[in-house]
């Protein structure tokens, strides 16, 4: 039997974003897959030029075949210098919509990208942001981004990467900036409203960052902007809300979409509970 | 004014748990702290010896005053051997229940770890697990750590470590097994109903794991073991909503408690929501 | 004891908004006011130039002394030929978004308007929306209306105008674009909280404009546009139901304002609820 | 080809009930039908014999093809005489169980009349009724005409007698007094157990009415008849959310029945929500 | 010290109703009261003539101070056979609303009585109701029963002639029909919402009767009662919820009303969760 | 025709438990089976030797030919006592967990026992547990017991001996200890995540045991058993509510399982609603 071609990536995360926690796991989800190595190198909550370089750095140093970026706004200095240093080794960005602004760098460079819609900027004011309150910020985005579709599209568009690594080709890299209605059509729902429950997630989802923008950054007084932080996350604790009703729907009717990976690497597919992936 | 001294934390990521994705991010929740300087390193899913020790020595060259290492059942080989590199650096263990056994090395090596009863195993059999089913189960999970005290316990017992490494003095690190009596004391919860809530979701996310374990390990048969994934997994979903239930509640009495940090790192307090944080 | 003075005002209603059904009632919630007398002529779903025409020639007629006007879009050329028809009558225009198109016209005109962000046009594509559709729509978004500060706005500014003339004066009339952070003023919530999730609801129903106005008027296909508008309404309900939350949260404190009509016109307010309204 | 026949029809509304907001906007929800011509006369919340008679006046000019009155009590002096001064047109009466007092002189007019056991009256006392409680119950009761049938009754009703009229024929009237047995036929639901919880939510509806008749008729002090509001108000809130139960099994079987006109009148179907409709 | 009185008690249960699992239980709810002894005696789901005597027989062998009777429609030939028997001892009796036709001869044997409008007719047709529907019916009931103040009535009532009988006195007998207006007082709520919607559950409990008399007695076709039996259970079932709503602000006020009997039989009372019963 | 063999049937019931309310209803659901005679005995609350021998013996008198007796811990003194005045006639005991020390002496005796699980101990403290807490969390636990198989299983097992009776032959008495897995079998459920959410249901309600051990009998001061015990509590709650939601899945599908009996005994079976029970 042949040796399994296994394929290194490095993910690189500096400051947190909506899908940080499962930008690795998610090719890997019950970690017995052979043919993938990961490494993950991160900065913690800070993206600053000098975290950014180091990370970078030690990544490099581990020779990755394909590299996943991941930061909030693409578009800053750090994440830029971050990603000026890498060299012939295809890249895939996931950022959010401020990233937008680097797309036609980032397409000069050859680099492919996620732009999410939906992955947006939590309310970062001291006398409403906690360790909690931003922990229950982020379980609630990734609930979004999960069953949205966004979670099924990173792994869809990296693994085609990985396989054509896997086979020796040059990986055609995805160039997305995700709304609903691009994202809705990787998740694959069965049922018409469970789809129209997660669209409605992701969309309010969405309007989120434009509130703590405002709160974030416009706002001065305490009396203005406090009131827009609990208002962005209720909303987004209201769409995650949505995008479990939505998955009930899917379980009621027996049709959930599971795509686990194959030890070897390939994305399966089934929908009924006791079905066999395939 | 004095410069202030910033303490260079490295966080040792071996395999996913439920606290991984805020393992770094809660200690530094807006990305605004001048006096700490963290590197995660990460092996993705996987936490092998390979890994552990690759990660490891990594970390090591990032020279950190203190480290947190992150791992599933901690008394694993990988994990083991990573913490065997460590010499003279004030290290905490976050694990799971069977690190139990590993609860005398540790202290051997004046070692602190906090082990957590709710942090429990995931669903990891093909048919079942696939990256949206494992998101969304680390999701739950993350809800109910960071409204039942464990969220809490963590940033408490490591800031006092910080603190300690901060004034030159030899860090007193935590010897802890949560259960739910003795998490719970971090959430300080006001209303009574809330926190029986709050601990009713703890003690249902710590039963998740005896049922995985036996789906995982025990059981062959697809047809026996799938009713027990899915089972565990509802539970850890309805172990979420309880966690929420309980928070609502503290809103309705507008007395969520929020420990946000100061620009200069100590851990603030307040309870009304216009509040001042102190 | 001197005769009460009865103010007679007309409320036209060319095509349905969702403010439509209370505009007259929230003034005599109880029909039993003994300053105020309303007569309604609407042109049912339609507002072209001629129903709007013929409806503000009768309502003319009745000799009002302060006009309501409502339609969707009050720039449209039918209302503004109703209003063109206006000559020294106080007209208040309550509209939505695209009205501010006419803003400077009803300026020049003198008259006032409320124009509401929240009250988003309907999914208008036969295969989709029939009457029960409609009505649930129109439901869900009166209620939102109602919790979110909008009808307690409606009624704050036209009582101002109704006193005024009452009293031989010109009425000041408004001139408000209600975004939520204006009109949740209106409603005077007690917790915090419950104020997010009145305003999470009010920016959720805004959204649905948008969703509406593309799956309407720019889409062509079925498949295209129907997904997107069942997401629109979607938004609707779940905004209807964050602002029953919102209420509920109130109820539990105790502390619902009531603003009903003494008989002889006076807005009255309480909160407790076996408070006397004063 | 033939030009088409346009209906003129006539709505007057004297004080309100549950079905008022949408009785004109049902026969024609996306404004676009081309057959029919809506004119809507109201005296607001108030139904003395003053307003009932200069409304039927005004609509009478208009010389309409058929007239809807809808009124609380039909039984009432105001309603009695407006109706009084029809001759010669078709004519169809919505009002509530009061109402029955009305029948044998309906019938000996020819006049046809839906009379609706759900569309119970308001908690009307000033301690209580505010205009935001009186929007929310009316925004509640709505839905619970919207998915038990009642909606649908009354577009099939009036629309068989439209459709006589564009025949040239003379139109058989309907003579129902909907309880929740006969209402609900007219929704035909799919799945039995949606069908009960609309039935329960139609009969809750309908219990609301002699609650609040001796909460505002029969008891005299607040004591007493607070609670008796607060108590009818509820059920109606209940029996909203029990309608939208029932909706939504529908929704997750996607078997909702859609009626939607077409442009030129008929009344179409569909269930499947890409379904065409027919 | 002197050696306690202890109250011999008899309860007498022919056919189910809503409040017998509980009849006996709620004097002596921790099994540790001293001043008690209870014996049950029952003739399960039949109570037939043959089957009260002779349970009644067996009941006054055991020649018990108190007797309390429990069965629907006490005005039966079986239940009022058995009470027939019953000389000298006092004796109350729980029934439902057809045993009012009987309370003329239950005063003129001197007998107490509480009769109660929720606990209603269960849904008894062979293609509906089965073990499973029926415990379930059943545990709904008692909810409803237990927070809407009937369980606390039947407790305070009987333990007055407990009391008395202790202290060598005549019992003073209730003469109770209840309805949500006289049940509720006995509930004792703080938040007057939490009452209201508690009075809600009473009252759509109690419509379940009519509906199940009208499904099992008059109605012959499966396709005309099917329906009805599975609206009075979703009544039933929405009754349980709203009751539990009520609780569970209660509980968020932390003023939920605790009367634990003393272990030497006083009915104590304590509403803060920590307060001590006094 | 031949006459019916009517089965004379025992239940005693000493002390409480889940199962209680119904041990003997749920075989005469509808009080129209012609096959059996039910005699139900219990001494209440309370189950020491005096009540559990008394009651035994009164229920001999009866001469059953089929005695179930149910109390909690059947391993105790009383109950055992009880039970070794039965001679030679064919006993189902109904236990809790607790009851397996006793297995061993109910195999030689030849008595079946069904041990369940969820049928977990009260939170029986004086601070907290008075008429309405109980009764809730019977309810509760009913509910649970109801939906997850128990109650089916008991009827399965109960029928089969009462079937073997009635035919002349000595009936083969179950031996089951009940967990999740044993029971839901029982219950049939078609729709696989309804099924996890009812095993979800019954985990979660057999955990409650130990916790309430642990609050009622190790643990001493007030502040640390109320917190206990309140958990407790809310678990039953929400064992409850998941196994309501497991309903509610199957009634979507139109395949609740009913198997209510024919006059004559049998157990019939049906799904669809509207079906025919065989």
């Amino acid at each position: 039997m042949a040796e399994t071609r296994v394929v290194k990536i490095g993910v690189v995360k500096n400051g947190n974003l909506g899908a940080c926690p499962v930008l690795d796991l998610i090719f890997d989800e019950r970690a017995d897959r052979d043919d993938v190595d990961f490494r993950v190198l991160g900065s913690g909550a800070k993206l600053g030029q000098v975290q950014c370089v180091e990370t970078m750095e030690k990544m490099l140093a581990f020779q990755p075949e394909l590299i996943l970026m991941i930061s909030p706004n693409a578009a800053l200095p750090g994440p830029k210098e971050g990603r000026d240093m890498i060299q012939g080794i295809p890249t895939i960005i996931y950022s959010d919509m401020p990233a937008k602004k680097a797309v036609e760098e980032l397409e000069a460079k050859g680099m492919g990208y996620i732009l999410c819609g939906a992955d947006s900027m939590i309310g970062a004011r001291r006398p409403f942001l906690d360790g909690v309150e931003m922990s229950l910020f982020n379980a609630n985005l990734l609930t979004v981004l999960s069953i949205t579709g966004v979670v099924n599209c990173i792994q869809d568009e990296v693994e085609k990467a990985v396989a054509a690594i896997k086979a020796g080709e040059t990986p055609e890299l995805p160039r997305l900036v995700l709304d609903m209605e691009t994202a809705i059509k990787y998740a694959r729902f069965t049922n018409p409203y469970a789809q129209a429950k997660a669209m409605a997630a992701f969309e309010i989802a969405s309007r989120v960052a434009a509130i703590d923008v405002k709160a974030c950054f416009q706002l001065k007084e305490k009396e203005d902007y406090m009131p827009l932080l609990a208002t962005a996350h209720e909303m987004m604790q209201v769409a995650a809300k949505l995008a479990w009703d939505a998955r009930e729907i899917e379980k009621i009717g027996d049709h959930v979409v599971r795509r686990p990976h194959h030890r070897e690497g390939q994305l399966l597919m089934k929908k009924g509970f006791m079905d066999k992936e395939e």
